[in-house]
């Protein structure tokens, strides 16, 4: 058997089917390399079916045994070759040097984020279509519930439900449904082949079903269940919740406890996080990778940086659209802008889109194709930002009385960005030990202009007097 | 001798020229009608000429007497008789039910400033033009500076100074320049004719003479000599600043005395009020007639409003401009949100203009001429309050999850502005016992468009899907 590095070795066993088998029966596996040891939980997957599943990090042979309190499951060995990597498996992502991501193998990852909270509960038909927009769209992150979400424009029924029971009859809490868990599994896989994140939202308060109120066990249970069936994907990010300060069944210990417990829990040690509406978790506390942020003041990045000293992903500032809703209401030229405002003070920020549709189809939950003129701009700026060195930081380029910023590399390289405002020129303060080239950048146009001449030391920059004006400034090898 | 209701009555004397008369001598008068006597301070205006001008608030009989440590200026008396107000005299501008502001014979002001700081110090020919502009401008307020300006763009010396001396060789504070004096108020006056009131700033920190670091005698004898020459102007309202907390030489105790000795020396207790840079005076303090605030963020009016139960002057949230800084870079469809923003909230929004231009002429602190777009639109924004009923208050209208902040009468009249957002409708809470017409109103492109049929209770309201929407809403008679 072989699996490559950062792939999904599984390993289906048959056990009992009496009783509860998810109550009942502990199931799981030591994966052994050289002298690292790893502990991986199992999980029941119905008809007497029991499954491991496991993301070795080395290539070589890895060594298992299966232990249970079922005899059946108990002690069995085996092993498998792990091999490379294909070309696009780079491995999860991770944090690297503070501010940044990077996959496992050191590629950079820049996060382009988008936002479909109830995508896989909207049937085969709109599912494909979602894939089919993603897969010519430029994200490469999708935050997306495990549950299903009750709110406006989103009253349909899943076609799935996580548990077993009914609405009317009630859940066994203690049973999930593994044909939700399959489903889900393969949606995840489906956004791991188009190299897209699943930013993994656990918990929400948009609920009529009763997911959001469970007891303490239950939901722990179901924390167990899910990091055991899903930590093996590499793409796994565990976002604790979408707005966790407005489930009011839960409090701040409940929240400690869950990331504690994902942090126990998950053997890869996955990305995790959690999503405010308007008051912070304190994303300071050692088990937050990174802020998962909702704001829309996209200037704050600067003081979040300072404040947590993590990556800061800025998940929701709003959404191009035009439902009645002020967060799901701004054009797409003030998507655009705050995206390249919080990008440029050294944040990553999401999109979301939120067009009135006939049949309520909005792309912020439920997915199907997109309508709005943010999405090109996001592709020119990943495009930018690609084509950058790596691991910039944000810096003030700007003298006299405002800041400036720009992502920069050394004295080498600055991208800035100039804001809504129209100004006919900027004032920057460059090194006075090189020349530069500048080129002027329109957002929202998605032109590059290079300006005549070389700049060095402090200088004036002539801009166009518009709004979404950025400007890349290299130094002359 | 007949003056005009809130018209101004002069007195001129002969008295010594000897010494130094600016110090020397005490010189006012107490004007009686029937049985009210009000106290005012004379000033010396060169040459031996002494002066007290009177603003008579009641029509009859008005009675003076001098006094003065001088017997030549001592014990004069006379009368003289007060008449009707000419039509476009209202009065000066109160406070009028904790929120709004009326002129003194009830007529509604409604405050549509500009800013030109340092206009007065830029020689005739260019001060005609900024008045040859006024006149076809919607500004019914003007902020400007006693003092000459010293900050970017700004850079030449005023034509009079305001003491005598001269910047190589010292100023004498306890002398002042009476041609300086001079030209100010006949510019005031120039103002009062076209209908605008004057929001005078008494002191401000952009100085390159020393006017804002004087000692505290000289601050004092200054605001006694300009209350004593100015305060008969009824247009006149003091600021005492321009961003106080800018100006290090002087604490928040100065600044109480500063309106303390305003609301001791003036015998019409004109409007009084402070300019912050980065951090409010306290506008609660009894001497304050309204707040008069540098903030960007208009939808704070509303917190405002709550906070100081007093007229909320916001007189700079940016200007419509392209130069470098920020707070003057912003577009004229942000300028005019800006403004519909706050007015709807309850506030008063002033406008300013920074375009960049060869010889450094900009609206904002020379006047001139104005290059922007955004004064039509304020334009037609005026307009539509004068077409409505008096005394609006905010209210919110909206129902489900955002404020929909509309200015209204009962439940008869609501004008409401759906802001930068683009919401392809709104839901808005009417009274369900009338019927109302709805016009939406384009802000930016000045249009009235009603919509079809009546409305009533709840009910949701098509929208054009564009920014910058405003509904008119009238209660059917």
């Amino acid at each position: 058997m072989m699996t490559e590095r950062w792939g999904i070795f599984e390993l289906t066993l048959n056990g009992p089917q009496t009783g509860n088998p998810f109550v009942d029966v502990t199931f799981g596996a030591l994966f052994k390399h050289q002298n690292r040891v790893i502990h991986t939980d199992g999980f029941y997957d119905g008809d007497g079916i029991y499954k491991v599943r496991f993301m070795p990090d080395k290539e070589g042979t890895w060594a298992y045994s299966t232990f249970s309190n079922c005899s059946e499951l108990d002690g069995m060995i085996g092993e498998f070759e792990c091999i490379m990597p294909s070309a696009q498996n780079h491995g999860p992502v991770r944090v690297k040097d503070e501010y940044h991501f990077a996959y496992e193998d050191g590629t950079p990852y820049l996060p382009f984020g988008t936002t479909c909270y109830a995508w896989i509960h909207q049937g085969d038909e709109m599912e494909e279509k979602t894939l089919a927009t993603l897969a010519d769209a430029p994200f490469n992150k999708m935050r997306m519930c495990v549950f299903p979400k009750h709110y406006d424009y989103n009253t349909n029924e899943p076609v799935y439900y996580p548990f077993e029971g009914s609405l009317e009859e009630g859940w066994d809490f203690t049973r999930f449904n593994v044909e939700f868990f399959r489903h889900m599994e393969k949606r995840i896989g489906e956004l791991l082949a188009l190299g897209i994140e699943a930013d993994l939202i656990l918990f929400h308060p948009y609920d009529r079903w009763g997911y959001s109120t469970m007891d303490c066990e239950s939901d722990e249970r179901y924390l167990r269940y899910i990091t055991a069936r899903l930590s093996a994907y590499r793409n796994i990010w565990w976002s604790m919740a979408n707005e966790y300060d407005l489930m009011q069944a839960k409090n701040l210990m409940d929240w400690d406890r869950f990331f504690k417990l994902i942090q126990q829990c998950d053997p890869y040690q996955h990305l995790r996080s959690v999503h405010n509406c308007h008051t912070f978790y304190d994303h300071g506390k050692p088990w937050v990778t990174h802020c998962s942020i909702q704001h829309s003041d996209l200037t704050k990045v600067t003081e979040w940086h300072k404040l947590y000293k993590k990556p800061v992903v800025v998940d929701e500032c709003c959404y191009e659209g035009n439902i009645a809703h002020n967060w799901g209401n701004i054009t797409a030229q003030e998507m655009v802008h705050r995206i390249w405002e919080g990008t440029i003070r050294g944040g990553y920020v999401g999109h979301g889109e939120t067009y009135v549709d006939p049949n309520d189809i909005l792309w912020w939950s439920k997915g199907g194709i997109l309508h709005g003129q943010s999405p090109e701009r996001l592709s020119f700026l990943r495009q930018l930002l690609e084509q950058s060195p790596q691991d910039l930081m944000p810096i003030d380029i700007g003298y006299s009385y405002d800041v400036l910023y720009a992502l920069s590399k050394n004295d080498e390289y600055f991208l800035a960005y100039c804001g809504s405002g129209q100004s006919a020129y900027k004032d920057i303060a460059l090194s006075d030990q090189s020349s530069y080239t500048i080129e002027v950048i329109d957002a929202w146009d998605m032109t590059v202009t290079p300006l005549d001449g070389v700049f060095r030391g402090k200088c004036r920059v002539k801009l166009p007097a518009k709004p979404y004006i950025g400007l890349r400034i290299r130094k002359v090898e």
